[in-house]
Formats: C-alpha cells, sequence, structure tokens
C-alpha cells in the first residue's frame, strides 16, 4: 500500500497550493519536488482561490500568520472544498496567541479539512477551542507516549469523527486517525525537531499524497508520515563527524528525493487498527 | 566574451535590488554572493526607489505576488528607468492567475526593462496579454525542442522587437534574443527543475551580469544563463549516491561561487546569429 | 565563562521571539536550533506582544522592513520592555533608505533595547539618526580596523552609555562594548560575508545568549560573537574542493550545532577591558 501511494505521487506528479509561513517556504517547495510533486505558493485575497482551483491540493500552515493572507487561506479553503480538493490545516502555534489559535478554530469552522496535522499540543489546543469535550480535557499531557497512548488515540479518533477531517498528531509516536481507524507510527528520530520545518515539510508533503490518491485520505496521510519519518532516519544514518542540523536538514530532503517504494515498505514502522 | 563578462560582475561586485518571492529568496541572495555581486532586498512602497537608486540594476519577481509589494515594484521599476539602471522582469506563473498576468503586463507597459526572463509558457502569456500578434498564436507548443526551434526563435525576436528587452525563454534549450540577435544556449541539466529558484536564480545573477556590463544586454544575458546552466551541470556531475535535490541546490550555488571565466569559455555550449 | 554561558543556552533552551526579515529567517531558526534555543517568528501585530510575553528574548531585525510589521516591532519591544526581556535590534540596512534609518532611530527612542548589533556602517548611522555627538563624526571610517580601533572602542562605548545597550558593531575586529567595559574579538573569516545572514544569525544567537545568561549582557553578547566567529573559522576549515558559499553557510550552522564550551574557550581570540 505505501509503495503504490509513492509511486503515485511520482506518477502524478501533483501540483500543491501552499499558503505558508515565511520560514520554511524554501523547505516545502523543496520536499514537494523532492517527492515528485510540484508546489505552488499564492498569498494574496486576490488569487488564492484562483490558484487553488489548478492544483491538485491545498495546504494551510498558519507559521508565521498575519491579517492579510487569513482571508487568502479561508477564500482558498472554501474553493478547495467547492471543487472537492483535499486540503491539509497545519495550525503552528496554535495555543501560543490568541490570533493563531482562533484563525485556526475559525478556518475549521468555515472549511472543512481532509488533514489536519500538527504536534500533540497543537491538535489538542485546536480540539478545545472548536468546544470539543475531548480536548476541554486539559489534564492530559500532551506528548503521546507508551503510557497514554491509548488515551491519546481516543482523542485522536473523535475528535476526527468530530472534525470529519484525519487528525495527524505527529510526535516521537505518531497518530494518524479518522473516525473509523487509527495508524500508531513509530518512524522518525529526535534530530528532526533539531530542525525548523519538519512538520511544514510533513504537512505539504501530506497534500501531494493525498492529491495521488484520492479517496484514501486516511492511508495516505499515514503513508506521508511514514515515508517523512523514514527519511529522518535515512537522513540521520547518513550524518558525519562535523554535520549538525544544516546537514541533516538537507540529507533529509535528499532521502525523499531518492526514498523508493520498496524502502517505504521495509522500513515503515507502524500498527493499523 | 563570457569570460570577461564574469570577471566584470567580481570585479564590480554590483549591488542588485530584488523585490521577489519568499520562496526563493535567500537562494536568491546567495547566488547574487556567489557570482560576486551583492545583494539587497526592499518592497516596501516607501523604500523601494530609494533603495534602488543606491543599487546597480533591479530584479522584480512576482513569485508570490501580493498587493502591497506592486506599488512598491512599480516605483522602484520607474525609478530605474529614470536612472538608466538595467532592469529584469521575471513573470513567475503569469498564466496562472488573472493577478499574475495582469500584473506582469502592468509592469511592462508602465516600465521597461531591460530583460524580461522566464520559462517559455510565462514569456509567451505576457506576449498574449501585451496584446503581441506573436502571442496570441496558442496552438505553438509551449516548450522549446529542436522541432519548433526556429518558431521560438521567430517569437522571442518578435516579442523583443515589440517591448525592446531582451527576451531570456529558459528550458531544455534556451533562447536569449534582443530585436536583432539570438543566443541559442544549451546548457543545464533536467536536475534543475526538480529544484525551487533555479529561474529566480538565474533572474537575479542576471541583473549582476546587467549591472557589470553596462550596453551589453543581450550578451550579459546569454552570459548569465549560459553560467547557470554551466554551473547546473557541474552541479549534477558532483552528485553522490544518497544526495538529491537539497544537495544539488548546495552544488549549484557552490558552482556558481567557484566558475572561473575559462571553465565558463570552456563549457559554454551555444549558438550565436 | 564562555563555556558556561555557552551551556546555559543549552540547558535553558530559551524561545527567541523573532520579527526578522524574509531572506535569512529560515536561517536565523536553524542557527537558534543549533545552538540549543528554540525559534518563534510572529510579525502581526495583534500576535507580536502576546508571543514576546511567552519567550526568553525579543529580536528586532529590519532587513525587509515593512509598514505592516513596524507596529507589532514597537508593540513587542514595549512588552519585553515591561516583562524586562532581553531585546536585540539589528538596523539591517540603516542608512540605506530613510524607511530604515528613521524605524530604526524610532525603536531605539520608544524602548530600550539590551542590545544594538550590526556592522560598523549600520551602527555609526544609527548613532547619527538618533543625535549623537559621537555618532556625527563622520570622517571616521567605518569599518574597523587596528589603525582606528580606539577611536572606534571609544565611540561604541560612548554610543552604548548613551543609549544604555550593549553594542556590538561586527566585522573583521568586533567590538562589543557597554558604558564600562568592552571586548575586542578576532574571530570569524571574511567568508562570513560571502554569505547571507551572517549577521543575522548572530543577533538571533545573541538572543538566545542574553535570555540564558540573565544580567549579564556585556560577557553574553561577546560570547554569542566569540562563538559565531570561531563557527566561521572552523566551518572555513571544513571547506573542500568544489564548496563555495552554500556549503559555507551548512557547515557554519553545523559548527554552532557542535560546538562544545571547552572548543569555544580554546578558540576564543578576544581581549576584555
Amino acid at each position: 500500500m505505501l509503495a503504490e501511494m509513492l509511486q503515485n505521487v511520482r506518477e502524478k506528479a501533483p501540483l500543491v497550493h501552499n499558503i505558508t509561513n515565511y520560514v520554511t517556504v524554501n523547505d516545502c517547495a523543496n520536499i514537494l519536488l523532492a517527492c515528485g510533486a510540484s508546489p505552488i505558493m499564492a498569498d494574496d485575497e486576490e488569487e488564492a482561490a484562483e490558484i487553488t482551483s489548478v492544483c491538485g491540493a491545498l495546504n494551510i500552515n498558519i507559521g508565521t500568520l498575519n491579517r492579510r493572507t487569513i482571508p487568502a487561506m479561508l477564500s482558498a479553503a472554501r474553493r478547495a472544498r467547492e471543487l472537492g480538493l483535499p486540503t491539509v490545516l497545519d495550525p503552528v502555534g496554535a495555543g501560543a496567541s490568541a490570533l493563531r489559535t482562533e484563525t485556526a478554530a475559525r478556518l475549521l469552522r468555515e472549511a472543512k479539512f481532509t488533514v489536519i496535522r500538527g504536534n500533540a499540543s497543537e491538535i489538542r489546543t485546536l480540539a478545545r477551542a472548536g468546544g470539543s469535550v475531548s480536548g476541554v480535557d486539559a489534564g492530559a499531557g500532551d506528548k503521546v507516549t507508551d503510557e497514554n497512548l491509548s488515551e491519546a488515540k481516543a482523542f485522536a479518533k473523535k475528535f476526527a469523527a468530530e472534525t470529519g477531517s484525519v487528525i495527524v498528531m505527529s510526535g516521537a509516536i505518531d497518530i494518524v486517525a479518522d473516525g473509523a481507524g487509527t495508524f500508531v507510527i513509530r518512524n522518525g528520530c529526535p534530530m528532526m525537531s533539531r530542525v525548523t520545518g519538519s512538520g511544514c515539510m510533513l504537512s505539504a508533503m501530506t497534500g501531494a499524497y493525498l492529491a495521488a490518491n484520492p479517496g484514501r485520505a486516511l492511508a495516505a496521510a499515514a503513508a506521508a508520515t511514514v515515508a517523512m519519518g523514514l527519511c529522518g532516519e535515512l537522513a540521520f544514518a547518513r550524518m558525519k563527524p562535523g554535520d549538525g542540523n544544516a546537514s541533516f536538514r538537507n540529507y533529509l530532503i535528499d532521502a525523499v528525493y531518492n526514498l523508493s517504494g520498496e524502502e517505504l515498505e521495509r522500513g515503515a514502522k507502524y500498527e493499523a487498527e
């Protein structure tokens, strides 16, 4: 399944529209090219929906959110919904400011997303902001561990059912869930959090996997998550003395560029339920 | 000729003002430093013209166009024209949205550019938007091949004559033309399209070549195009197992940094007419 | 002292709020992660102060200044001051346009900064714009050399006393001064000016050093400056045939990632007065 999904991205070479932050935007463009897709970035309200309509997917990331681009995000997300295009929301920093939390919640209210991808804290913040009962449980630790795995899976599944979105909670253990099924993924390595943009890149790449594998959102999001985590491992294995996070970033994108379907199947570490 | 032009960039170290997209802006800055020039980026209407006036060239790129920066583009382009400074227009994504197509056409109308550089599709879109008779010929395939080379050269030459600009149509075969002469350039490699920004970097570097070689716009644009294509080949030759598009990007900029005039002469593949 | 300061950054992992330019923002994020800190970027007036209040330091850089973000800069800087958080001002391009010079001067007037870091020309421009008597001395060469070192130290010390800030004048010889003490630092290498962002990265990293070493602003700014210069030397030493400024940029960030306190002590070249 994973190999086929990767291959579909390479064969269909979907164009992914990104309205994203200016910190990691170059990495997002290069990861899309690496996996076989093509990037386009457009964040002015006057053209956002028009650009979306020539793309295979839309990826919205609020990493350097500003009031100028919020109308563009809303307009593009609505157009994507009208056209039935897959969409990804990356609520970067939800919880860090009212503007981010409220904008993320508003995006969720006004446009359903195919996938919501963030770290556990961002996802739980979003659930709380949306009034989710499960999300209100502020007592739960945010990071997913083997100890709280059952609760985290139940939370993700419930939030997925409430939103109609596939929920991707990234961390040392990744949870990918829709209302029916769940993937628990154990690929990746701690070095990924020492470079800016590994989450943003995964969101962009998830857009490509969704576009190339229509009607299979849960599996496509899981495949992208496994692929990125595995590439993190491959990149880390390539590190030599003297290398640091800048070299790791290059190796990570290089690994996505070189990843074959066979390697992806062989290196995947996940349980599906 | 090529060696001398490269050497002039290194000796004069021109300052190039870029109003450009936030996806590839860092690469544009580093490619300018690599070739021996210096970058400055300023996109607020309040300072754009003032910054232009202390520079040797202006490079305008509409890759993440937004309404905030359009007045800055117009103001800087007008100032450059008043001062007789060379200018480059990179109409990224012209044809993908009305905002891009119309803004590119408006920039052409309100400020003449020394060079217009884009892929064949962007250049043809611009020609059509400007009402060019040649451009209306939508039947012509966009990519330049050996089969349509004569037509493409004739189109570029005609559009150059109409605009008074040197036209650079980038692709597997590059065409660089003014109303009188044409360069057909066969440097470069397919890997260049697997990294974001090779076109944007060429536009920025063209600004540097124009600034350092006044009064020789056609040859300067051709020299920059040959240099970038050759550096793509050198970068590709440097790739090792495990390398992908991130490493290629670094090698490309490194190659521009290390390129000597002699290597440029030796590696150039072009016919001039 | 230096080793301890570096170690404090790694142990406390401060979150640094950056309102910065879109050219080098990715490098700033990665250098913060490399030194052991964490980056957050937020430039909308609606959230800037709120983001500052959850951070350990604020770094303001006017590299691609625009009118949209000026209110965010002012609001964040005022909040930092209320909270007693350390702040860095990087007046990129002060002197190149009235907008930059005046905004930098306004930021200085309306919010005191813990550190002002720039090249000699930017710092002198700022001194003149603020009406400093010493700054009016336009006759002094801008670059710090052994010949004008006494004058430059006296200028930095005086401007520091006037502003109540630690002044960091970066160049082949770096001067770090407050009203009482001065560090003259001779780490670094010319290659650092062939890559975009070495100054911006130092400003961001200075924010991290300030946050992790409260009450020791002069020494913290000096430690960050020594660390960055030394990493430039280490990066340069790592260059192989074929490498250029892109590889150097990666090596520079990698070196910051790998730098130990012991190496920092051993490689430091400075005199303190």
